[in-house]
């Protein structure tokens, strides 16, 4: 929800009995602030921080020029000039900086996306009483997640929108769909699973639970909301969304994430070519997106349950969502229908 | 199931309450009716027959000729000679005799993989009292399916083992998961929906029934019953297996399926170039899968869930998987813990 996340988002939910969170992966440090506190001063409720980890991106020139001889035609198409040099400094997903401003503010919770901070960031967070929590895309990754402390472990499968949380960058065609990946994980950690990729209802609710889930991370589903911070072409494309609309790419930012198929994404992936590290890859598509907001040039980031989507107020959709799951759990305790017709 | 289901298998599966299945979309059409009759003397429940769907390979020379080019070293490697010529004669999915056997044979269930025969072979088949089912991959083929008449439709997800039953070829980066896939199904079309893909135990089906699905199709699981055709590298594969192990390729038979990772999949995955059509590729690629059984060059076919898998017999397993899945459905219905924090 880096980008899509607001204050009045986060405090909805937190009220309607959810964990708001704030996508900071790509805020600004000053905002991170200035958000975090409006949430604080809007509810009394537990709320989440979310941030990118990854180390600082590799210089390598022959890379980073090839890419931008591949993208020249965008830049052309759009009258872009030419594409940026590459800037590594000041790069790292997690720095001194923002542990600092955690240390300071002490949300409830902080969550982590590509992995999480070294042990001495873990143990000062936890010091001072912040809740962790990271994503795990294979059942090693929750192992190694849970060995390094965090209080529950978000099993992200296949069919969640954005960036895939991978420790490692991953090819766009690696992933384990949420189905197969949140009982594999239940079974190999001790602490809470929270299931995501795939829940659009309370359907995809109360799957989650029978799957072996504490909880369910939905983010998708909350971009129709008017509190979110989705713009105008991306909510209109919701309308429209259909299952087969998006597809997994690294050729956004450098990691693989999941977003709306566009000609420049097919493209990227018929012929794969290496990229530059995540997040330098963002500084030649960015251009791109921001003069294309159209089918063949954008990278509009939602995930495969959008088909799903209803427009509501995040109040309204946290009702609808509990109850859509009470229902489905009622009528499975009725048997629904007979699960196996009985033995011959 | 092709080349992994066996007689002994699908009657145990009928015996125990399931829906039998044998796959025959790999099978020359004498044996098919003998394990059909097998079937049909081993118990007197319903089973099912299922077929591969496909038109007819084009012969082009050109891609052909890469494509042996580029399995030459794997050739050379293992002492293969010259990879085969092109042949497409006789190789459509779903022929006349294939009909003529089925209408003879008239057994309860037939089911499809890559789309549904002509409207007259469906009309003919219905006619002879025969159910009809077939594979969606996605929402417009789920829709497609009904239109066509099936009386119910498998939405089978990405986490599936084998060939995804797209209704054309697809490439190895698309697909729609489990979870995202069957509630938007099951919104989509009226008959039953069958969810496939990444069902491993009794949380699985307690899951595809939550997600609005009316049974599962489960073939991984199996594969370790001592029932199942699977050979012994694959049964000890299975033994070790990992959510992460398989990636979708095209690169066995020139339609995209899921398999265990191999050093020849992935070479054929990072540079993709055209394949011959289904089942042209298996030419040139089953004499490499038979001479090296090993990690470098073999295709096992497996899912996801593979990691999930027990060696019981198909009897003991299904009795375990229907008492896993209610017992699910006893601990949902008592509000497990609670599926939300009551609102602030």
């Amino acid at each position: 929800m880096s980008l899509s996340s607001t204050p009045e988002l986060a405090i909805a939910v937190c009220q309607s009995g959810g964990l708001g969170s704030l996508g900071c992966g790509e805020t600004e440090l000053g905002k991170v602030r200035a958000e975090a506190l409006q949430v604080r001063a809007g509810t009394n409720r537990p709320f989440n921080l979310n941030f990118f980890v990854h180390p600082a991106p590799r210089a390598d020139p022959a890379v980073f020029s090839a890419s931008r001889e591949r993208l020249a035609p965008w830049y052309d198409k759009f009258g872009l000039g030419n594409p940026a040099d590459a800037k590594t400094d000041g790069r790292a997903g997690f720095d001194a900086a923002k542990l600092a401003l955690l240390l300071d503010l002490r949300p409830p919770v902080v969550s982590f996306h590509f992995g999480v901070p070294d042990d001495q960031a873990i143990a000062s967070l936890k010091a001072a009483g912040v809740k962790l929590i990271s994503s795990a895309s294979t059942v090693a990754e929750a192992v190694e997640l849970e060995r390094r402390g965090m209080d529950a472990i978000i099993a992200q499968g296949w069919e969640a929108g954005g960036h895939r949380g991978s420790h490692r960058p991953t090819a766009p065609w690696e992933g384990v769909g949420t189905m197969a990946l949140v009982p594999q994980v239940a079974n190999a950690v001790k602490v809470p699973v929270i299931a995501a990729g795939g829940v659009g209802d309370g359907r995809g609710i109360a799957a989650a639970f029978a799957l072996g889930a504490s909880g369910v991370q939905m983010g998708t589903a909350f971009l129709s909301c008017p509190e979110a911070a989705t713009d105008t072409v991306r909510r209109k494309l919701l309308r429209m969304a259909r299952d087969t609309d998006t597809i997994v790419t690294d050729s956004i930012s450098g990691r693989s994430a999941r977003c709306r198929r566009s000609r420049h994404a097919e493209a990227m992936e018929t012929t794969r070519k290496p990229l530059p590290d995540f997040p330098m890859m963002y500084d030649l598509t960015y251009p791109i997106i921001s003069a294309g907001f159209d089918e063949e040039a954008s990278f509009h980031i939602y995930g495969q349950i959008a088909a799903l989507n209803r427009e509501l107020p995040a109040t309204e959709l946290m009702g609808r969502l509990v109850e859509e799951a009470v229902a489905v759990f009622a009528t499975l305790s009725r048997g629904r229908p007979d699960p196996m017709p009985p033995p011959a």
